[in-house]
């Protein structure tokens, strides 16, 4: 038979064998300003427990615990880990911050630390047994699980190869067992790369497990981490075997129950170790990887890859670890989490033989020059010991004021990257300002996430067995298809809303220019609006506020019909327009929108004053922040040059210079939030208007003379100018002046109603 | 004051003057090839004219009533008449005409006259008394409403100008008064011009009124038509007085009821006439035209044209009749009715006056060329009587076999125009097929359609009070926003319907070109399908039936990125390619597409089976046609050329040769219906496809190597390789093969399930 190897590299399986399913499981506390533990509850934004994939609580409150989906990418890991801190760390108090280490620098009394409050009685019990077996402060470590699930294609290319008459159940059990005992061979290899615990406070230690006289590489992967009892032994010779044994020791009361076994290497995909021996495994979960200080996700994406690598080197040597080696193995891990950080391993020589090995696979496999980086960096961690994790920690506490300022520091810088740019969601930043928004709301309110296209703003939302399918974070199963078709057409648009009695600009449509052109004299003393049919953000649209000469009106409508096939010729309505955003048939958000303008104070130039405003963080280039940054190009200079201005005149104080002439954001306009300032007639005439379109979001633009001053079926203080399909959001979350509305939340409760938030 | 010429000179009101709402209701007979009544029931295709609003009987079963809706020009009046003579002529049986006509040329003995079977019993009754009162022939009579509102825009704004104390509806009344007095005192012009029932059969008279001695201009508008009793005295001079004065006739048992009043014109807009007092009148009823035999559709724009012009005139004049000068119209009416066709109008000079006013009119208002050369038309008629309508129609009769020959040459002619190509609705051949389709079912079965956007395919349906927009005859309401999109994105749609199970091709999304090509060694020994993400009809597409070479492999890449930013590489299925149509779920048709090709006949060129082949009249050009015809350009040459053949080779008998690679209708290939011979297991997954991508309607593409072997849970037999939006719904109605299926009655059902078709 031939060996994995033999049938990876003659197959030419290198793709398949690169690829893996991964999740992670990161732990960490929440500490306060002075490095001890929040005892406050855990984050209210962070919605219930109960349900959340997300964002849990380990074994005390204080104690966050963030899960990503299993992804099929190291990227992927990394997005999804990013993202989930953004939200977790938005959503803690301002004097809160995530202690960046396994272990924390000042570790409370025992009674102070608080068990997780948990909705079901069942898991409060558990923690409370295990409070009284191992000790609150052992509970307190933190630490990285990894899930790691081969690529299902490579098992079934593999398994077709092997020629074997078992299952491909039987066959995937055998891979996992061969990775597991090898793992418990060789894990220590992890905890001389990785150790990233080399001290704790001296509260940690007791009578027991007297204080350590020296900083190690790891604590928490020394018989100081928290570890079963002597007693439990459990046989990685089989799956039957550790499923049995695993049941013989909660059997025999070493374990309270199964998932109390704190192996390093576990094996899982089913709720119970029995349904194990039935359906097989699906993946393995690591659990010896300390928190990485040094990324503020805890761990980083070239860590996540050597541990793959290292996997798979387990499954692609020939040899199977015995019980015997995995013995050895326990101890020199051990024997390794205790080193002195600086000192040269005492396994050198085996150490270095594995990354011999792991580079000839990847040689044979894909040849990744990333991957063979990886290898020679950790060789070089062996011939230069100072530069293991815990080496450089230990001498970064030295040089930082000590453990808790250092740790502190550390969680400091961490939490302003996180909470710097609040519109952006880290991980899918590529993705539009307003799927950013809703997708942080799903994370943070617990509504699971699938991303089905990043760059269609394709998301798949699943709550309470409940799928929804959004794109661009507005587009649902709760509009219907021609309701945008009909906002997309504004004459059709028109049409209903006369015909339903709203008031809309009178007006004609025109196919041909010729049409168009010998109707000007209907127009030739009236103020009218020339614009495409279906075009969108002003493009094509020119305006005469006082009747058009002959020559402008035929040059607007040539200029119309460049952008469209039909163009409409409209009377113009003098008057402030307003954005009212309906969803759900309310009005969460009216936005009122001004040209890009500078306020004068006297001293500064326009080019100053347009320079200090840009300042705001608020406004980006190019749509990546809620607010686009005033340009001082052509068209603003243009806009100056006719006021009597330069980009060097120095406007007085408190006089408003406008840039522009057109009140759109993204040309470097202010947004004004209206909602409480505007009557409820008018959102009502909204609800209305949408609900006249068969829409049940829709950007509204209406002009209003007065908005405090109530419209009435006698005399209607509105003109509709539009009912806009895909309006954006995120300009009424981050503005300039008033109250930002989270209207991705409305999203949310429109698709789940029972969300209840 | 000034009077309504001088306002209209003075403001300019030229083009709002013109402009009218317009409105028809035609009668006609249905008779059989001989000529005779057909005794047969109102189509019953045309659904239950308890709520029709287009289609109705008048008097009598067979007295076919087609109703146009108010519409705003003389072109739209045309549009529906065309389209509602399309609808009535495909519903009749095969040997039923629509008689020319207005007066039959068998008049049955009174006994087998069939009173129309209305549903309503009032309705049943009235006809009942009517068929008492004047004789069942007398009702057998058809002619022509003209319904009249002027632009509402016009009367607003002489209202406006005229500085009168009265209400706008007061001084609307008076317009329409005034035109009704002038109307009654000329109406004779329009007995001259277009008077066309110059005879009658036999049967027609009886003692009271015998035989007329020779053809007249219009039996139809003299006393011999069907008219009030000498008792029915109504005046005119005021809205008031003409609302008392009908009443009285009706308690004085004169009329039965308000509508018995057969007065040439009528004031209309309220359910009975005491509203008129409240809410004034909105339009005028002209009842005076005969039907013309000479335009399929009973009248033809011109004469709509001329009649809207003669009622402007009726009230751009400053005189307004008074009771002696109606009197004296209504004689002059009586007698012109009477006069020989040929013979010179007894009142030539008035009727010069008369158009050489309206000629005046026109050269102040629009100075439209056509509507002078309509007067000049009518001018000429008075100088040469031969060429009035009644004249014309003499000469043709005596020409082409008698009375009812002559009507049935033109019936029959008609309905060949009607009926030759069956897919198409006139009036509305610039839609798009499938609209016209659904259009059709919508007049057909009396759903009330507004054209809401000709160019952009969208329609407003309305039954029993609820409204429906439709756009491209497929997309609804009753679809969400979101599945068309999800349905759009290739990649969406497989992650979808693979995670809820679907057997969809294995494959991958590449978003640039040097990772699909990087990918290369994957699929080097695969059969594979490159193609571009999002787009659609087959462009960008390229097929690997045994695995590509690199450099073809790379060029289909970049070839599919030209097309889309996103690329996907997938397993090529064998096998047949059905599409099935899903929607309110169900598969109600499913189609299978073969390339262009022709049968060989062993003496035959392709060139000439092409040709034969394409004279089907279901074969057109572009789109105009479900069939499309089968060129004989570059491809199709190339694609003989491989087979050794050019155009000029003769195909042995039977022998098929295809001409085309791809089995697209749009490039001449056949359509072959599978709806009976799909197993249902098939059209069950296709289902279930639509839902899980959410759709109400969607084409589902799935290759099926045997359409007639149930597909199981064990051995799906069938890959989905696409769920479509917006899926063409015309190439299933006609079909090459097998039976046409009307998926636009479907569409109906759908959006009004209480239709019940």
């Amino acid at each position: 038979m031939e060996t994995i190897k033999e049938i990876v590299t003659k197959e030419q399986l290198g793709a398949a064998w690169d690829q893996a399913i991964i999740g992670v499981e990161k732990e960490s506390l929440r500490v306060l300003e002075d490095g001890s533990l929040a005892l406050t509850e855990h984050p209210e934004p962070l919605g219930k427990r109960i349900f959340h994939p997300y964002i849990q609580t380990d074994f005390s409150e204080s104690q966050v615990e963030l899960i990503t989906p299993p992804v099929a990418s190291v990227d992927e890991v990394e997005k999804w880990l990013a993202a989930l801190h953004d939200v977790t760390i938005r959503s803690m108090k301002k004097e809160e911050y995530l202690w960046p280490f396994s272990i924390p620098a000042h570790v409370p009394d025992e009674k102070d630390i608080p068990i997780a409050k948990l909705e079901k009685k069942e898991d409060v019990l558990y923690r409370e047994y295990l409070a009284e077996t191992y000790g609150k402060k052992k509970q307190l470590i933190s630490g990285i699980h990894i899930n790691l699930e081969l690529n299902p294609a490579l098992i079934q290319a593999l398994y077709e190869k092997a020629n074997t008459k078992e299952s491909l159940t039987a066959f995937r059990n055998q891979l996992y067992v061969k990775m597991s005992r090898n793992f418990l061979r060789y894990y220590w290899l992890l905890s001389y790369l990785f150790g990233a615990s080399p001290i704790a406070d001296q509260q940690f230690f007791d009578e027991e497990q007297p204080a350590l006289k020296h900083p190690v590489r790891s604590i928490r992967n020394s018989h100081y981490g928290y570890v079963n009892s002597e007693e439990v032994a459990v046989s990685f010779d089989s799956l039957e075997q550790y499923v049995e044994d695993i049941a013989a020791m909660v059997e025999k009361g070493y374990l309270s129950e199964e998932r109390e076994f704190y192996s390093p290497i576990r094996f899982r995909g089913t709720t119970t170790n029995q349904e194990l021996l039935e359906e097989g495994i699906s993946y393995i979960e690591l659990r010896n990887l300390d928190l990485n200080p040094y990324d503020e996700f805890g761990l980083n994406e070239k860590t996540i890859r050597f541990i793959h690598l290292f996997c798979l080197y387990l499954i692609w040597i020939d040899e199977i670890a015995e019980a015997e080696e995995r013995a050895l193995g326990k101890k020199m891990n051990n024997a390794t989490a205790l080193e002195k950080p600086e000192a040269t391993s005492q396994y050198l020589e085996e150490g270095l033989s594995l990354l011999d090995g792991m580079k000839e696979m990847i040689l044979q496999t894909s040849h990744n020059q990333q991957d063979l980086q990886l290898i020679a960096s950790a060789e070089e961690t062996f011939y230069h010991p100072e530069k293991t994790m815990a080496a450089r920690i230990i001498k970064d506490i030295q040089n930082n004021g000590g453990y808790a300022s250092f740790g502190l520091q550390l969680a400091q810088q961490y939490k302003k990257r996180a909470t710097e740019k609040p519109y952006a969601l880290r991980g899918f930043t590529n993705m539009e300002m307003s799927t950013q928004l809703l997708l942080f709301d799903a994370l943070q309110k617990g509504v699971a996430v699938e991303i089905l296209d990043e760059q269609e703003q394709f998301l798949k939302l699943t709550y309470n067995g409940k799928e929804e399918i959004v794109k661009n974070a507005n587009m649902t199963s709760k509009d219907t298809y021609v309701a945008p078709l009909i906002m997309e057409n504004k004459t059709v648009t028109k049409k209903i809303l006369a015909e339903k009695g709203y008031h809309v600009p009178s007006g004609e449509e025109y196919i041909s220019a010729r049409t168009a052109k010998e109707a000007y004299w209907q127009y030739q003393h009236k103020a009218i609006v020339v614009k495409p049919k279906s075009t969108n953000y002003g493009i094509g649209i020119s305006i005469f506020k006082q009747g058009p000469a002959l020559e402008d009106y035929e040059a607007a409508i040539d200029f119309a019909f460049k952008e469209d096939n039909a163009v409409l010729v409209e009377e113009f309505i003098e008057g402030t327009e307003y954005r009212l955003f309906v969803i759900n048939k309310e009005v969460p958000a009216v936005l009122l929108r001004i040209p890009a303008n500078v306020k004068g104070n006297g001293k500064d130039t326009i080019e100053t004053l347009v320079h200090d405003k840009n300042a705001d963080p608020l406004r980006g280039l190019d749509h990546r922040a809620p607010l686009e940054k005033i340009q001082l190009g052509e068209i603003e200079q243009l806009m100056l040059k006719e006021q009597g201005y330069t980009t060097a005149s120095i406007p007085g104080k408190d006089e408003i210079v406008y840039l522009r002439e057109n009140s759109n954001i993204s040309t470097g306009g202010d947004s004004i939030d209206q909602t409480d300032e505007m009557d409820e007639s008018y959102k009502k005439i909204a609800v209305g208007i949408a609900e006249a379109v068969g829409a049940e979001v829709s950007g509204v633009d209406l002009i209003i003379p007065d908005l405090r001053k109530p419209s009435t079926k006698e005399q209607p203080g509105y003109t509709v100018i539009e009912a806009n399909f895909n309006p954006a959001m995120h300009m009424h979350a981050y503005v300039t002046k008033g109250k930002g509305r989270r209207l991705t939340l409305n999203v949310l409760s429109m698709l789940f109603p029972e969300l209840d938030i």
